[in-house]
């Protein structure tokens, strides 16, 4: 039974084990307008509002800067999460750099699948295929090693249909309402089923969010003095799975503060919303709807990755703010900006 | 084995698992002597000039202000930790305060020698008996009655032979030390073997270091919807032990970043320095030295409590910077201050 909650919970880290991007907008805030990409819709209005009323000293809603936590899911919340979650991307590719030091996988599954890129027989090796794939490319390898191949990875690598690289796919809107924040004495955070040192590898200076400030799933790690050069060495095994009840969790273990702004996309990010509904300071949900077939993609309450099916039902019942995003946005992406 | 360990673990959890202090002593930084509750000694010099240096443009050895993270052990390196970590005595009253829904305890040990002040009898029952006042102790209830529980014990109780209450005990150098890193741009951490949660709920104001700056061991926990109230509830065992290994591996885990200061006062800080000492960046390794018997406590080699034998060794053999506490510090506690 404990494993069988492992193995569901390493499936759960693989398909929301993903993770941001590296566009470096620098975006100025307008002070007219500080959502220059979103239209003048009511998701925006609503959020205006709320930053208005929770800053104004003179209101009853005012909040301390020090409590001022904000928290962002990253796949499909900031970045782009389809077909597949980018992180499994960067694992069947590291599994290809990888293989001239491995002959054996040639022959072995899941690794064999993935060399010869047939993702039908891939799925077929199912969630055991999965965690071989994420331990062997995630794992045997320092902290420092391992945020290289990322690096690597990301400055080299194009998204399969998008065809521009992974750190392109990040939402425009959501650059400019983690800057808002900001300029509003927020402290953003990245919340993400993500992996975290995959994430701290590059997402910084996109979203203008600092390595303490990312939070996500991890795998166990061990420290080896190394005859005075010391390193952190990443283990095979899971430690913790940064989604679903684990996002509050996470939070209070390692902010130790319950948010007041919290935006997800998901059902793995409803916990992280009802613990953000709670605060007894005035809060703000958020949820990004994906219901744009044609700049980016259509997905959710059947979907496999993404799926969002509770959270909508909360959304609807409690009053949280949902974004449209083919309704609510503008543009998608930074280098729709560029191209208009 | 592993149960092994993990008793092992626990008992460093208990007997490293202390901390911090209530003076809200706002040391505005004095321009000409940044620190002034220090001796013009080797130990000051070596600090300013280190600070001076790496915050200095104009020199190689410049570090940017982002990478500037700072990280300081509690017990015994902030406050004082003898004759026993204050958590465990935080741990004894609580048995005391619930007694009276457990009349069992009355012929149960280890809660019976606790409420029958038989200290001798509390020894004997050794490492399982503190396991037991623990868990018994730190679970079983909501994070935000556990703070409560912490906030109340903090403000009404005294230290057994200083009779002053156990946040009055923080050194009034290392205060000085904290502020005058924040005013060159350090980013300030407390990195302790002591309960995170118990730390958090009144360190901050002490410190100036908020909750999301704490890090510290804790139990596990688990999060419930509770009908729209959710609530944060601390279960009965071990999630993560931050001693010796266990700091450097939380600082890679939590911050993401090494850093480039460090302060501690015991072996179970040695692996934060060695993590330290390996930074690209110009680093600072101190070690808090336990000499003075009339104002605070003498031990190190062979105590107890706070043991410093691997770590003086080290910090002789590679030059770290060792605090003597009876020649170096002119005062030890802020109320010293009021009284001279």
């Amino acid at each position: 039974m404990k494993n069988a909650i492992k193995i569901t919970s390493l499936i759960l880290f693989i398909f929301f084990t993903l993770t941001s991007c590296n566009q470096k907008s620098k975006l100025e805030i307008n002070e007219t307008d500080p959502l220059p990409s979103w239209n003048e819709v009511e998701s925006k209005k609503e959020i205006v509002a709320y930053v208005n009323d929770v800053t104004n000293t003179e209101s009853e809603n005012f909040i301390p800067i020090k409590e001022r936590i904000a928290t962002f899911d990253n796949d499909g919340n900031l970045w782009s999460e389809q077909p597949a979650y980018f992180q499994l991307f960067f694992a069947i590719d590291r599994v290809k750099a990888m293989a001239i030091d491995h002959p054996e996988w040639k022959d072995q599954q899941p690794f064999k699948a993935v060399l010869e890129d047939d993702m039908e027989e891939l799925k077929k090796q199912g969630e055991h295929g999965l965690i071989q794939l994420v331990m062997a490319t995630h794992a045997g390898n320092t902290t420092e090693e391992f945020k290289a191949y990322v690096k690597d990875w990301i400055a080299t690598t194009k998204h399969p249909t998008k065809n521009v690289s992974y750190d392109k796919l990040v939402y425009q809107p959501m650059l400019e309402l983690l800057q808002y924040l900001r300029a509003n004495d927020f402290k953003t955070y990245i919340v993400s089923g993500g992996g975290v040192d995959f994430m701290r590898a590059f997402v910084t200076e996109i979203y203008g969010i600092p390595e303490e400030q990312i939070l996500g799933s991890r795998i166990k790690t061990k420290f080896e003095y190394n005859n005075g050069n010391p390193k952190i060495v990443r283990v095979a095994e899971l430690d913790f799975i940064d989604d679903k009840d684990g996002k509050p969790l996470n939070i209070q273990k390692i902010i130790g503060k319950k948010p007041v702004f919290s935006s997800g996309n998901s059902d793995g990010d409803l916990q992280m919303m009802q613990w953000t509904a709670s605060n007894k300071y005035k809060s703000f949900m958020l949820y990004v709807h994906h219901t744009d077939s044609i700049r980016e993609w259509a997905y959710d309450r059947n979907s496999h990755i993404g799926k969002l099916d509770k959270g909508l039902d909360q959304a609807n019942k409690d009053g949280w703010t949902v974004i449209d995003m083919e309704n609510d946005w503008k543009v998608i992406y930074p280098f729709e900006l560029i191209k208009n």
